[in-house]
């Protein structure tokens, strides 16, 4: 993904430190990446937290290659070169990234007019002003409702329950259970197909929303005995070893009780992702169907201080865009001058005027 | 300039036709291009007015070469490049331009809720809804307020009045008047010095205002007698042959009254370069401050139906970006959409599903 590559030139802090600085931003998608470089011509330091591990959000972790035709001047960019060239753009004004971590508590100082955040890493961050720009939420995996799941998540590939195949390898001579219907469980299941000792595909319809060509792979390997249709079956619950993490076997049932053990290592779910927004719902920022309702003139949330562009926030004409993003992104920075400037006005100049660290 | 090669794709109309469309775009800057392909890919097609011969507005005529650096994802970009990019990005779309001319006069009839507009060049054209994106204005160079001057405006370099050189060598051997002080005044004298058989440059204070480098070799040429300095004295008339708009002379005066002929074949003006919005003005729209008011959440204007977006818009907290025009392009076209295809619901997808003609 070519989005590592600007990346490279990036901050990235330790978790666990206390920092100061003047703007928070929560979110390091394509919206949060254009603020660092609008907080940034306006002389603002700036510190950037994301659930994620890479920055990009959903641009660089869920379609880096698929095209994007709408933003501006750029009649087609992958969603991975956009956030590259986002980054490259932020990277002279040497942001500080906090990643794989969210923010869990935000408290406000009436007396200082300053903002202490705590994220879930232990990272403690003071500044004058925040911007949320958390798209939809933080996203992962939608996990089966199954007793004792968590127990089998986050082990080594081929042994527990995960939501990817980042090393297909790991799955060689192992009986796996591969639930869902959908693209993924289908292709995954043709892909392993060669490699595991048996695969067991469950699916609560008969049917499969797969391409045609991917079902018809499937069914034939299915004909040769090199996998088995496990359908209309739904996951029940989890046999194994819980302190080692170690799956032996799934219980699977039908709607009318049917149940039958799949003996298996390991399973994969392919159950699409989801979007939550996490602690922000905590933060008492008036949220209303997981938007956070701003001021149209000042992108400035019921909190005087918190800001928020982007996806998540709402208003009345509203465009989920993410070039509306980049302009909301510029007109919060603009608000966050006059909290960390105080009584300093601001001398609005071109950019073609100015110029950018570095560049003249 | 670079902003030439897309553009050779596009409908250039002939003026004085009859034309019909769903959306008149007025202003053909950056903003008015970015509205082509918002409109464009919500089915609508597109007609064009601008008053300058080429497209791009000031990015293309005033700022080609200049970089910009606060365009989302290009970290930095000239006028001319920027214009190029947003060009191509339109051109799927098949947009008409009607260059060189201005919108007159816009009549709506409330019964078939249709506008007709007249330009200056007497083309028509009737559409559903309309979206200034006018800038400040068409602009062109300021003209000393002198009687009789158009009757020499417009005529072949070397023999009337011009505000800029095409090409210098039509001034060989001639006697010419600058009128300026700035950097174009200085700059033009140095230039033409050497082959000019007098310059005079004209100007209301004894010192210039132009790099000091520019200045010592002005001064150096006064030294030598390859120009002479007419300080500090303003035009006052012209002499020449108004039929042929042949100049022969320009009278300066001084503050006190004080009058001098210059024998001249041509004179240069270099007072910059204003706006005017010319005829909007007259368009019943509620100008502010040659500022047409919107409301913010849809960028309509008092007239339903015409809309208006970047620099000419008007509203609470608006910021002058080329990025927010963006913005305001998008939601524009959005609006346009109910009014083209009435009753029917715009099922919005992201432009990574649906892709743009010709393009997947």
């Amino acid at each position: 993904m070519t989005a590592f590559h600007a990346a490279e030139c990036l901050l990235f802090a330790p978790a666990g430190n206390v920092h100061k600085t003047d703007v928070v931003i929560i979110g390091a998608g394509p919206v949060g990446l254009f603020s660092i470089f609008e907080c940034g011509i306006m002389n603002m330091k700036v510190h950037v937290v994301d659930a994620l591990d890479i920055v990009g959000g959903q641009c660089a972790a869920l379609y880096p290659e698929k095209p994007i035709y709408d933003i501006p001047a750029w009649p087609k960019i992958s969603g991975g070169d956009l956030i590259e060239r986002l980054v490259e753009q932020a990277a002279p004004f040497n942001p500080t990234f906090h990643l794989k971590q969210q923010v869990i508590d935000i408290q406000k100082d009436e007396e200082t007019s300053t903002f202490s955040l705590k994220t879930s890493e232990g990272t403690k961050i003071t500044c004058r002003a925040i911007i949320i720009a958390a798209g939809v939420g933080a996203f992962g995996p939608n996990r089966p409702p199954m007793k004792g799941l968590e127990l089998y998540e986050g082990k080594p590939e081929g042994q527990g329950v995960s939501y990817a195949v980042i090393r297909s390898d790991d799955y060689s001579r192992k009986k796996i259970v591969i639930a869902g219907g959908g693209d993924s469980a289908v292709d995954w299941a043709n892909v392993l197909a060669e490699k595991a000792e048996k695969i067991y595909i469950v699916h609560r319809r008969n049917k499969f929303r797969a391409a045609p060509e991917s079902i018809r792979r499937l069914e034939l390997l299915e004909s040769q005995g090199k996998l088995e249709f496990v359908t209309p079956y739904q996951l029940h619950a989890l046999q194994g070893d819980e302190e080692k993490g170690q799956l032996t076997g799934v219980f699977v049932r039908t709607l009318e009780g049917k149940e039958r053990l799949l003996e298996a290592d390991c399973m994969l779910a392919f159950y699409g992702l989801s979007m939550k927004l996490g602690p922000i719902e905590k933060w008492g920022l008036g949220l209303e169907k997981n938007h956070i309702k701003v001021d149209i003139t000042t992108q400035q949330t019921t909190v005087p201080g918190i800001y928020a562009i982007g996806d998540i926030a709402a208003y009345e004409g509203k465009m989920k865009l993410i070039l509306t993003g980049f302009s909301e992104a510029a007109l919060a920075s603009h608000q966050c001058y006059s909290l960390v400037y105080p009584g300093k006005a601001y001398h609005f100049e071109y950019s073609t005027t100015k110029g950018i660290p570095g560049q003249n």
